[in-house]
Formats: C-alpha cells, structure tokens, sequence
C-alpha cells in the first residue's frame, strides 16, 4: 500500500510531527487491546504538551481549529499503536476512526472537522490508512475537550 | 438462515426498496473496510436521491419520520455492502449497528427510531439479520440529519 | 491473566452481586453477536429490578451516582454475557466499552462515570479485564436513562 518506500515514521516526521509518549495505562482500562489482528484503540482527545489544543464546543467559526484539534488525536493514536505494536510499518490498514465532535446545536460539519484526522491517517500510511468513520456531535467531552477519536486497526 | 430461499435482493425488491449507488470514496476516507471476515461500514445518513429524508432534531412527534430516516440508513448500508461484496447473500451475519439519533433533550425513543433500520435488516437477512445495537442520542449530525447509523457485517 | 484462582462468578459473589436474567432478545436486535472470538454486546441501560438506577442529565453533582449506573451497566453487559457463553471464565479478555453519558452541557468527567464500569470489569477479570475504551456525553438516552453502555468481549 505504500508506495513512497518510506517508514510511517519518516512520513511522520517530513510532516514534522513528532510522536508524544504514548499516554500511560490508567488504573481501570487500557490505550489499546489487540485481538487477533485487531487493535482497538482508547478514545484519544486533542492533548499536546500537556494541554488540549481545543476546548468547548465548535461551532462554523472554529472548523479548522476544530479540524487541527482532529489531527493532533490522530497523532495520540499513532502514538497508542506505535507504542503498541513497535514499528507504525506493522500497520497493516487503518480499519475505522470515531469521531465525535463537541458542538453547537446547529453545527453540521462534523465531517470537516474530522478530516483533519482522516487526513493524516492518509498522509502517514497511503492507501492503507483509508478507513470507513462514523462522525458524529455531542454536547460534551471528557475534560472539555471540542473533539474525541476512537480507533480500530489492523496490525500485523 | 434465510428460510425462504430468497436472495437478500429479492427481498428487498418485494419490499419497493431499489439499493442507490453506492456513496463513492471521499478523499480521506472510504465507505468501507474489510479484515478477515468483517466488514466495517462508514456511519450513513438518510439520503435519498441527493436529499435527507429528515433533518432537525427528532422530538415525540416525529418518530415515525424518523424510523423511515433510520430505515433509510439501513438501506444505504445495504447499498456500500454490495458495492463492496457483490452479492448481499454473501453476507453472513449482521453484526452490529451504531445508532446516532440528533433529538431533543428530553425524547426518550431512541430505539424505537433504531427500529426502523433493524426491522429492515430482518426484512432482508432473516434470523442472520439480527443483531447486536446501541442506540444513543446526540445534539447534532452532519448536514443537520436526524439519523446516522454505522455498521459490522460479518462476510463471507 | 486471573491470579486468585477464582471464577469470575465466584468474584461477583464476593462484591455482593447477582447477575439479573439476561434481556430477552427483542423482534429486531438481539443482546449479543458472536462472530468468530469476538462477542459484540448490545448497548446496556442501567436497570436493576426493573428500575433504571439513574435518570437524568448527569452534572457536576452526580457523579458518584452515574459511576454507581454505570457499574449497573457493567453487570448487564455480563450477564448478556454468561447467557451467550455459559462462564464468564471464557471470557479472555474484555477489549472494548463504549460509554455514552447523558449529561449537562458543561460536565467534563464521562472518564470518572465510566470508572464505574471499568473498576467491575477489572474487579471481576483481573488483568483479562482491563480494556480499551471510548466515553463521551451526549443530550439524550433511551429512557431516559443517565448512562448507557455497550462492549466487545474476546472469548474462548
């Protein structure tokens, strides 16, 4: 499916993203259970050093703050699965991402703000980081947080 | 466990239900992903030639407009599975459905607007159209629909 | 991964819990798919002895409340479970919980209602029960109902 040559990794980093340490084991559940060739990853929120880079609810002005917000929970599950799994080249096809966005009543753009996701999946592993998605609002996210994502992937 | 010896499309022809083209792959995602024998379906809206069946958030007075919007759901499910297997006897089990009904605060009814895109699959498959549900409510959906169901297919 | 040499049952036992009947398999869904190893359970309502342990949006108040429904959730997931397999020893591994939190718009712990659900799930498995996880908030539940719950199992 890759057909620069180059490792996840290197396409990570001409991104230059850097992957954070994947979030510790919490006491009660787990980032990720592999099953099979399974790997269903915890719900990632948008934290970067520490903060989340987006709180509150979105609504038409904040799509593409919401969408940067997206992408960086994409970067915290990769960081999940790399952390899981050793190399990200193990990552055989991203199988589905969940995407749920807090929102204005009348926000209907949920699947901008998701791309912002989606997008890097594609940018990092080619074809194979095509995935299917259900994105979705809510009212209200752990800690704040404008957008959570759920994984699952298949893995060597 | 189709006791009729129907094909799932005679089915749903007997039903009036013509499956639309399916949606075609967006940039970053994909309407569909198979590993090993399942198949996992992008979240779909109850759109009908170009149009949503029902938008705005469902209230007491509107289930039964929002069971055909589920319904509806459903069939553009159906539709992705036989872009994607070929025949819908291939498939073998439905697995599950991730309801997502946009409502008011205080409706209560969410399984009865599930129902209407369960009922369909057990129209078409069968006992092998019976499956695992969860249905929860949300204050928003893309494009302001009132209804997005995704999907596990087990597949031959 | 069980180190004290007891059954699961056995764990419940000690915790003072008794697994109700199982839901009956309703016209259109059923409380659990099997396919292959992995058991998808339906989503889960708080009942208990046909009440519903907690109602209502959950706010900043309430939380110890809503983890208390969200145990109750946990223990409805299991008893599906035990109908579907027999022993809970089959379980290998609990991989996935989806937890929706009905809740005010501001209210940012869903993490600590979930704890109610995931705790039970370690308390009763061990290590085989700590699992992968998404929680969210949403408007509105069926019934009305304050949290609702739904779970991948790996079995044997």
């Amino acid at each position: 499916m890759n057909t620069t040559g180059q490792t996840p990794e290197a396409r990570l980093a001409e991104l230059g993203i850097e992957l954070p340490v994947a979030p510790k084991p919490v006491a009660a559940y787990v980032p990720a259970v592999r099953t099979g060739n399974l790997l269903f990853v915890a719900g990632q929120l948008p934290g970067k050093d520490g903060k989340l880079l987006a709180t509150g609810k979105v609504g038409v002005l904040d799509i593409d703050g919401a969408a940067a917000a997206a992408r960086q929970c994409a970067v915290n599950l990769l960081a999940v699965v790399k952390a899981e799994v050793g190399e990200l080249s193990r990552v055989r096809r991203v199988v589905k991402l969940g995407v749920f966005v807090a929102c204005e009543d009348d926000f209907v753009d949920q699947p901008k703000v998701a791309n912002g996701a989606s997008e890097l999946m594609v940018a990092v592993f080619g074809e194979a980081g095509k995935h299917a998605r259900a994105a979705v609002g809510t009212n209200a996210l752990p800690m704040g947080a404008s957008v959570e994502i759920d994984a699952i992937f298949e893995v060597d």
